[in-house]
């Protein structure tokens, strides 16, 4: 049986209390949308078939190089995670999942599993780790993992991706995803083709491993936390990857992954047409990987992307079910608001992308008109879609407004009295 | 017979000026590379014999959006455009070959060829232009050109290049160079997918066309002159599109087309690794597709991408044999001038790229001591070739020192009178 | 008396088509409004009063340096450029003032007043060009202007931004705006510090001649057309120029003009703290100075920047009276049509800054509470705003959708007839 | 008595070993330069009168926000700290003072100076560190130091400035250098206009309490930790701070906290120009603040930037003192080793640009030569100068070859032995 962290009850009450000026609001937007000959609820209905699932990293604070600042009730274990995992889909009714890092969440799969089905969450793509060293590892990976001139450094590291498989299996995942922070920080320091070479045969080794049901996702990104080289730098390098590998293979796109100015949604058109879309990480980032809270600083790229993915979804793509996980870091807000936060704006450009006139958009890119076509994208990015979306959580018991639901309901304050408080401390680097 | 520009007695003379200063430092140099156990002379035969393309249109002023400014001697056709580089090959003995632009370029092909012929030049890849409209064409390439929606200007794009294949062809080429400008200026102006195809299928055509000993390149640009969406706009996309065309397709690098801090030299790896390079466009940029001379802003650069081309040279990379084509804009000098230089900038970047100590390199990246590896780059890096530079030059009849020969021959002056003064014009865009 | 291009009467019979839907839409957003103590026409009569210039330059189709395509109707001198100003102010009562371009829109100042009052314009600040040279003039700018190594050039240049400063005092003009290309293309073509003082005493020279109730512009751009370094590349340089030249001098800030992944809105913020805000030039950018429409590509950011306009508007911020200008490059829409489209698109930035509740983000922001103050600001951005800027239109006689009515009226068909067609031609710049 | 960790004798003994080679390149490069009229001894002479500051951070291995790898013989405190800048000075004569960071290099300030002058080892800049919380203060900097809402806090900080401005009295320091991570990462978390008030009106304090000899440096860092917005992104607010508090406040430049792009060297040349130059913190970086070493990856900038510091120089410009620091983060090679190699390639930079031949180029740059002008550059750029530095640090006591006399030393095994080993551990922040 299930053990709720924060009743059905009191969700249902908070409820109540915003239920008028939810239906109102919810009826007048649906009217506006009869004009336009959309059925809301269909919308509402898709929408709420939306998930996105969350990393297991994501709810405790994170930091940067300078420091971390940790808040009260920071989760102490892949267990205490997980309840704050529930929280964050009891309220959204938009993540039922979450994506596991190993080493850090390692444990018993029985006992996960056990957790998972109390608290209503199921597993989506595992995660390695092969870009920090453990206490207990033979081979450290201070000059490269999967792609390291030594054969047993990289061996240790394919063992570990096995293991990450294995414990996936046994906990219902499907898909492994792989990013390396491989490089180098000097010119010369690596010889880029060799170093890629013995990457691909790395890779090889744990596709074989690979259960015939799951898939493989490699995720590329321009530097950090290698400042002159990196391995899989960008989506070409990911793609040849893919190829390379096999059709279990396919890329990940995090959006702070990418060169400055880089137009992120044609990278997402280019990998669906050519069936290699993996699925996302979802952030924001202004300047590079700043896991950042999705859609807080560009909400109209996020918007974009989704464009690109309801037309796929419309034109039936050949291959096309890309996997949906926030990544971010929370360095300045109790990350549980900010996973709901971003579920929602994850799930508002989904909303606004499905309105879009796809047939009249059709025709003003058939005669030319920039403009018209322009101007039929920010119609439907323009329409205030927080009704759709309260529905959606509201019609499958979640809250017409999670983070106020959250905040009344002192979840924070009594898992602050539970855990210790941590430390940040420093890494004294500058 | 040839009818030199510059005749080979005045360079002579010029060089006999300097021939005392040079031979002590060709001397001074062989020496010191000696006690490294590398034969200078070996070297300059190598130096000697690299090679790189003139743009036909890179002999005149170029200009920007807001302005052009031309200089005196501006020449009118493509005839003067050939005396031009020829006076670039008399004095570097670098630039045996032209590439031509259509439809600027064009002309009776045996015309084209005698001349060349007459100025000891060839005829290095060809150039379609469907960027621009020119007056008598039927359809417009505003909204676009080998990706049109109209299928009347896709096929109008696709004759005009093979035209560039049937002149080249006449002449002596081996290649067809396509870049095209399509793209979007907002989001929602096209649809990226149906773009793409449409632009692939295209391709396909020109494809068909070319002979069998021809190759294809196609060129990548982050944007300009479309400023949302570019239908080649990276290597990814440049590689997917040689990969679906065939084996006589591959990708050209252009220095300045890429997104802010991107490792171009991983790029260059990354398509030598897969059998795709086809070539570089030669320039430098500090912000976007500036076109400066080569190795002006940034040569370190410019030796870590020759760094991969010896390198794969060195280890016989499979298909391996880049086209070197310089393509700038001279906004600020004597065109000519800054052609002659970029060759020795290029010239130098192989050089010096030739004397890194390839097996200690590897000793090191084995080791990894990044920082040897690094001061084995740098100390190669480090040497001043130009003693080499100039040697290759004088031992095929060029100038020990090209620049000032070329002001010492009144060259300029001497085709300033011939040819009619030019007004720069301002397009009046802001 | 004026002579509208677009009659009051076809455009009242158009408003009245879309009236019934308009009062409906108005009316829910008021009622909307209204629950959170908002009075929806106390906003529509601020965004009403609220004004934008169009550039004289924007109303012909624009270009690169690759090619421009002109579209059918293309204004042949400034008298047809004001009569399609006045069209863009007749639909969207929002531009009632243009901003000249000397040379181009040289003309006996009698004729523009006369032009301007019959068709209800005005002047805005007058625009000199020194970055383009004319057919009749003495000294080139191809190395410069106003930073010239020449004193005579210089002197040239002082001239002739003294002469656009008389023109615009026989006009009503009250500013002047400064932007000039110089800088340079290489390391050591320019001594960085010596051509700054030559760039400040010229520029002092021209303050001299201001009038006192005249302010001056200055605008700062990273690059282009120079591409190593611009004499005024950023707000930093911009500030030294206005607090060296004195009380009338200010900065101005064009959205286009930044390094990649600069924060925009604190150079406003920061700019109008120390009292040296001059105005815009309103457009958008995903990569460089792309001079596309305003909104087009990156809403959040212009809505980010009225954010700050707001903010200091509220709090009575020292000598804030920006002055706000379109700066645009229309290649690929018929250029009236994207000036409606963008003056509508700063005017809804300008809305929806209106509804920030700003007692609440304050204190959301004594409270670190990040997540929440985002939330208060996009609260305020998503709403959809289109009702107050359609009835901020109708009250003043403008229409209501200006866009669908300006196509309604013809007018573009109209000029084209009367207007001979226009040759794009090329640069055959690569 | 100084206490060395490697002694003059085997350093001498090393020097010897090379003499022979090092007397024959010296001598060649001397008559090179002969030929152009450069005395090479006044070169050696100015290059070994120039110094820059270690970072006692710097000796330690740095790390990214995703790990930390450390190697062998980390130091413990500051005095192992001190004991490895040591060994960098003795061997390079470069670098005679350390920049200490508190809290961490809090210790009794006579036991530092005695221990510095045991050294041969002076204190340069002082700098505080309010970006990280220590475990016994009483308010935390999660949400900002010298500009957070909260006065306690903002105070709190002030204090611990004035406590290393003590500090730094007691051991001889005569600069204090103030880095802050103050920002935020979400739009609306911080009124910028407000959170700058605040941090002027605190640094006011700091500044107030400055000994009348002492200078005082803030660091300008477009981005991180904070990813939305920095309170001092730029050189520009750099400079209204410096300006704002008074003349013994300068600016300092850190090379890598720039946009994307940005023309460092021109940023150095205007805040000479207006008497703030402070200092520069020294490193290289591809994308961000890297923290490579110096001239690593763009030694031509690194040139740019030194010509701009000789120009300075050369023209007597005011108030022009740099102070010139590395600050940079050794991630992947023995920090000593790095250090090393970054205090000769500073030099470096330095030499070359002491040969630029600058009335001819001022006399290209009067006649608009741009090509000779960049080439006179070049020339000076090209010239291998390591026989001068070397002979500047032999003639000093120094290592000719100071990286290979270090490996020969055995010293980083010596401390390895008795200093234990540290874990990196990980952050598990992705």
């Amino acid at each position: 049986m299930t053990e709720l962290k924060i009743s059905q009850g009191f969700i249902a009450g908070e409820n109540e209390k915003r239920a008028d000026a939810h239906r109102a609001d919810y009826a007048a937007l649906g009217e506006k949308l009869a004009r336009s000959n959309i059925d809301i609820d269909a919308i509402t209905a898709k929408v709420a078939d939306f998930f996105v699932a969350v990393p297991s990293w994501g709810v405790g604070t994170g930091g940067t190089r300078f420091a971390r600042f940790p808040g009260p009730g920071e989760p102490r274990h892949i267990f205490d995670k997980l309840e704050d995992c529930s929280v964050i889909n009891e309220l959204t009714r938009a993540t039922p999942t979450v994506s596991l890092h190993i080493p850090w969440d390692k444990a018993d799969p029985k006992e996960l599993k056990t957790k998972g089905d109390a608290l209503g969450l199921g597993f989506d793509a595992m995660n390695s780790n092969t870009f920090s060293d453990t206490s207990d590892q033979a081979h450290s990976y201070k000059f490269g993992s999967l792609s390291h001139v030594d054969a047993a450094t990289r061996r240790q590291a394919v063992d570990h991706n096995i293991e990450c498989i294995e414990i996936g299996r046994a906990i219902g995942s499907k898909a492994l995803t792989v990013w390396i922070g491989d490089g180098s920080n000097f010119p010369g320091q690596a010889n880029f083709t060799r170093q890629f070479e013995r990457y691909l045969a790395a890779m090889g080794d744990i596709y074989k491993a690979l259960p015939d049901d799951w898939r493989l996702f490699t995720e590329h990104k321009m530097y950090e936390p290698a400042f002159y080289s990196t391995v899989v730098q960008d989506w070409g390098t990911n793609y040849l990857i893919a190829q390379t590998l096999g059709e279990k293979a396919f890329c990940l796109v995090d959006l702070g992954h990418h060169a400055p100015n880089t137009n992120i949604e044609m990278i997402v058109a280019r990998l669906i047409q050519f069936g290699k879309l993996g699925g996302f990480h979802f952030n924001d980032s202004k300047y590079g990987d700043d896991d950042l809270d999705a859609g807080s600083v560009e909400p109209y790229r996020l918007f974009l992307v989704f464009n690109e993915l309801v037309d796929a979804e419309d034109r039936g793509a050949r291959g096309f079910h890309p996997a949906h996980m926030i990544d971010q870091s929370h360095n300045v807000t109790d990350p549980i608001e900010s996973l709901i936060s971003s579920a929602n704006e994850i799930r508002r450009a989904y909303a606004q992308a499905l309105l879009v006139d796809r047939a009249t958009l059709q025709g003003y890119q058939n005669d030319n008109d920039a403009l018209m076509a322009s101007e039929t994208l920010k119609r439907a990015y323009r329409t205030d879609v927080e009704p759709i979306l309260a529905e959606a959580r509201r019609r499958h018991g979640g809250a017409i407004d999670p983070v106020a639901t959250y905040r009344a309901s002192g979840y924070r304050a009594k898992v602050a009295a539970e855990r210790p408080a941590t430390k940040g401390g420093s890494g004294g680097i500058v």
